[in-house]
């Protein structure tokens, strides 16, 4: 069923009003009066709603039920990477929002090629990307895009958490299964991956300094892009949110 | 450390000779006489090599240690996608690569938009994705990429497996964790995914039928691309082979 996003706000007296661009989706969806919809709150409720009026500039719609999203995880995980080059940070955020992540960061670390002056310009479309990856996925949130600056912010904003996660290619590393075992009751979690070159050995040592579990994902070495949804499709399973 | 995969039949009295594209991959990564390389036989075994010769159309290397490649999982699992559009397909095989897969195989199922009439053709490029991938994230087999037909062909080829999986998104399915958590000790396994518009109900009940757990992968719906990566992290996870 077609999903889209509001402030809960603007569901008022069991109606819902879409505009903009939603009510041009509506219309290139060539859904008509009648026609069910699920519009969410981004915060987790999802309305079910049926079209009662379907043009180009509005759409308005009858609120039929209303039910928590079921697709959000119990854990919130917040998805950290090196800033890798060109569209690998669309398919990061793309796949890490379906995934179930609760919020993506990019940080510049040692080995980050890519070192754009300002990366804050880029967050608008990217976040426009978590938002359609966020409608296609039935997610009850759209996840945020943010910039962490550099290593020691995004390991300050992991130690926040219930678990933090550093995913490292070499040297001494806890076994991620072992590390997630010991964790399954946890409430939020922070996941770090590097860019194309992985992480200095430095860099490793600052994140066991801070606390974080430095963890090894197996001998297979997996693309920058790969990692972080490999590792929050572990931390999912393991926590028991895939299934 | 820069990886070749050649016959093992061709590394005789400690020196193994590469020429072609692989010599000229060599060349192209500016690697000299007294580096080291690995060059893998495909069947699982590793040669760690030094170059004693580097030419661009033949390159001769020292055998100093042979190994069981690290990479190889424990589970050989088989990944069957109904056949998605463009290049999605690039994306399956690159990343069941990373992620572990034995070998990749398409199909044509009932909800395909992409029906070529001769998939074959496709077959020599995918198979050299595969290729590079198996280098790049350091397994020790390159994964077949093949085509299944149809459906009855996928289900024929899963049901061979210790553990046979339909990823499902609706109706009456098995929790993905417990089927796995109850098949831990399996050697070989495969995962059915399909495309863009998922498989039709009817295509779940032949599952069924066949003999093939019917799974959830929980209420986030998954592009076609990546289902295939998700499930088949979870279960490298399940039988230990993620850490």
């Amino acid at each position: 069923m077609a999903r889209f996003f509001m402030a809960g706000t603007n569901i008022l007296g069991g109606m819902a009003i879409l505009k903009g661009r939603d009510a041009e989706h509506v219309h290139v969806l060539r859904l008509r009066p009648g026609e069910d919809v699920i519009i969410c709150d981004g915060q987790g409720t999802d309305y079910k709603c049926r079209l009662v009026k379907a043009e180009k500039e509005q759409v308005e719609a009858q609120v039929l039920e209303i039910v928590k999203c079921p697709a959000e995880p119990s854990v919130k995980v917040s998805v950290l990477c090196g800033l890798p080059k060109g569209d690998r940070t669309d398919y990061i955020i793309q796949k890490s929002v379906e995934a179930g992540a609760e919020e993506i960061l990019f940080f510049q670390s040692a080995r980050c090629v890519a070192k754009p002056d300002k990366p804050e310009k880029k967050l608008e479309r990217w976040q426009r990307i978590a938002e359609e990856a966020a409608k296609q996925s039935g997610r009850g949130i759209i996840p945020q895009v943010s910039w962490a600056g550099d290593l020691a912010g995004a390991l300050d904003a992991a130690v926040q958490k219930d678990l933090a996660l550093f995913m490292y290619e070499t040297g001494e590393r806890e076994a991620l299964n072992r590390v997630l075992e010991e964790n399954r009751n946890i409430a939020t979690a922070a996941i770090i991956t590097g860019p194309e070159g992985g992480f200095e050995p430095f860099e490793a040592d600052l994140a066991r300094i801070a606390g974080l579990h430095v963890c090894s994902m197996g001998d297979r070495i997996l693309r920058c892009e790969t990692a972080p949804v490999v590792a929050l499709t572990a931390l999912m399973y393991a926590t028991g949110n895939l299934s």
